[in-house]
């Protein structure tokens, strides 16, 4: 039955603190510590079907606040982004310590800054 | 009974889509219409303290979502950000306009595309 684990780590990160308590001790040992149903149920003193329930139902949660608010498709992607803007500064930089141009060089440190805040 | 417009409609940009459409409707007329809540009673046929216990509720469910995602606060400020890097990037590119130096020029490039896919 399982999902995409990386997708559902994602919408997890995002929207994890909508789900109760116990459903979310499931999802991570599931998801996140790749336990199977049958370790979960041992662990939680409840049946593998029970287990299994409560992690569909949290899939399904998640799945439905994504489609609605859409913020996982909207930011999703940002770290990634804002890494890679870092490493084009920091090379800017690079390049700017030998011609030595004022201008640049305090340009890039404003974008080094910001992708800083940012993360 | 109105709070902070700004902060409202921002939550309300991220997480409406968790209210009903009825109370949509209702917090869109007051915070993003700015009409009062006579106006919107007599609007939507109901009595103005119906519309008041509406908004209040989902100022509330707004609330208690950023309250356990944090996704406002975290990306809130994303945007007026995205927009400082892009402009040091643009005066970089135009500096660069005379120093016609290559790596500088394509990492600038490289810049702007990436703020340009995170808008």
């Amino acid at each position: 039955m399982k999902s995409d684990t990386f997708h559902m780590s994602l919408l997890f990160d995002y929207y994890g603190e909508l789900l109760t308590e116990k459903q979310r001790e499931l999802f991570d040992l599931y998801y996140n510590e790749d336990l199977s149903l049958a370790e979960i149920a041992e662990h939680a003193g409840i049946s593998r079907q029970g287990v299994r329930d409560a992690i569909v139902r949290s899939e399904s949660i998640l799945r439905e606040t994504e489609d609605r608010l859409g913020l996982v498709k909207k930011y999703g992607s940002y770290e990634s982004k804002l890494e890679e803007i870092r490493q084009s500064a920091a090379y800017i930089a690079q390049v700017n310590a030998s011609l030595r141009n004022f201008e640049i060089a305090k340009n890039v440190d404003r974008i080094l800054k910001l992708t800083e805040e940012m993360n």
